[in-house]
Parts: C-alpha cells; structure tokens; sequence
C-alpha cells in the first residue's frame, strides 16, 4: 500500500492530488519547488513503473510544469527525478528565474532552505490549487 | 530544422540516435552521464513537446535509464530536465553511486569536470552501444 515517505511529509505541504502523483510544494520559500510523487509503493525509478503510470506521470508533470510556468512566469522549469537521499519516486518540479540565488546552477545543495514567512505558505498553495483546477482530475487538498 | 547547440556538441560525443533523440555522452568522466535530446527545433520545455513526442521521450528515456542501471550496476538513476545554461531541450541520465563523489548530492555545481583518459572515452561508448543495441529504434553513431 501506497504510504508518503516520512521526509517527504515533513519538508512539503499537499498541494492536492492528481488521478496518479500526490502534489506537494516544498517547504524551501527560496524557489516555488513542487514535487509529484506517483502514488505507487516500493517505486525508486521511473522505468520501473509500468508504462501506464509512465505515461500519467509524464501528462501530469507536463501540465503542472505549464502551470507554474505560467503562474510564476518563470524563465525556466526544472523537472528531475534524483532520489539520492529519498528512496520514494519522487519529481521536483522547480520554476527558476534568472534572478533566482543557485540560477544558473541547478538548487540542490546550493543554499539552505529558507522558511516561508507567516501567510506566504497557505497563500502559494491557494494560488497553485487555483492554477492547477484546470488539470484534469485534479482534487485539491483541503 | 534541428541542429544540435554547440555547447552541447563540444561537451559530448555521440553514442547514436533513437527515433525521437539523439542519445550523447558527457565528458565528464567522474560520472556515466548520457544525455538524450529530442531532435525538435527550438523546443526548451518538455512541456512544449508534442503529447506524441514527450511520450516517445519517456519510453526512450526509461529504455536509456534502465540499460544504464543494468550496464554500471548504479545505486539509482538521475534524471533531470534543466537547462538553464544551454536552452535546447536536453535531459541527463547520470548513473549514481553511493561511493560517487557527489553522493548523495546532486551532480552539477558539485566538481569540475575530470577528462576521460586515454581510450576509455571510446570504450565507454562502445559499451554504451552495446547495451543500447535493443532498445527499438537505435541506431549506433560511427
């Protein structure tokens, strides 16, 4: 059965969820960071999925990296799969700018995590469940 | 018409060419780093692909990772789409390991490139050529 990773659950916030991937921004106010993560137990890599999951995952990624794109107006999105440090199948959605602190690097390990300040957090949730309405089978997180 | 970018050209050689993208290695000899790029013109996002062509971009991707993981025995796949620095649509397969000099961070920012010595950039991609030789649709480089 399919469970959150425990550090995913305390560095991120639920954004909602699509018909595959849990949606949760992360909790680093530096960048608007989201990561998917594709409700499947015991799933490190992508080609271990099955075709089908791929391909849900790679439709919702696309649309909620046109999303923040188009939310932020970012200059550049970011989309990775690492999972060094948590084994759980997990892709950063990151949208960077080229006034944003590690561009044109890439974020990871570049500076510490910044908090987001009082309100900030439940406002660019809001905001990212609004522009992430429009996806198909989409359901916010309450 | 597609034309690949020169800084990617001058950092890679060629290990040959899947239906949709051009499969390339990186000189960077500290890691087995690949990278794939759809052969589409002036296309930066993955999310600005054709759904036909992200598909195909998917399943070439998972074939590259899993015969990556298969051929250097690595302890997990990275795969990241960035491209902050070069703007052409690019994704990196990087074959990690624990003992890697950059676990379990990520790779880029972490060191200067290291050159492949003598001979070993040919022998890497000719096994690279070899264990890509079933994936469908792959046509080695000469």
């Amino acid at each position: 059965m399919f469970e959150l990773d425990a550090r995913i659950e305390r560095d991120t916030s639920p954004v909602g969820v699509l018909p595959l991937c849990a949606i949760r921004l992360h909790h680093d106010a530096r960048y608007p960071w989201v990561l998917l993560v594709p409700q499947r137990a015991g799933v490190r890599e992508i080609h271990t999925l099955s075709k089908a999951d791929r391909a849900a995952l790679t439709e919702e990624s696309a649309a909620v990296s046109a999303a923040m794109q188009r939310l932020f107006g970012a200059d550049k999105m970011n989309v990775a799969a690492l999972g060094n440090m948590v084994p759980q199948l997990h892709v950063h959605h990151v949208a960077r700018f080229a006034s944003d602190d590690a561009w044109p690097g890439a974020i990871w390990g570049a500076h510490p995590a910044a908090s987001y300040e009082a309100g900030a957090l439940g406002t660019r949730l809001e905001r990212l469940r609004l522009a992430f309405a429009d996806i198909e089978g989409f359901t916010a997180a309450s």
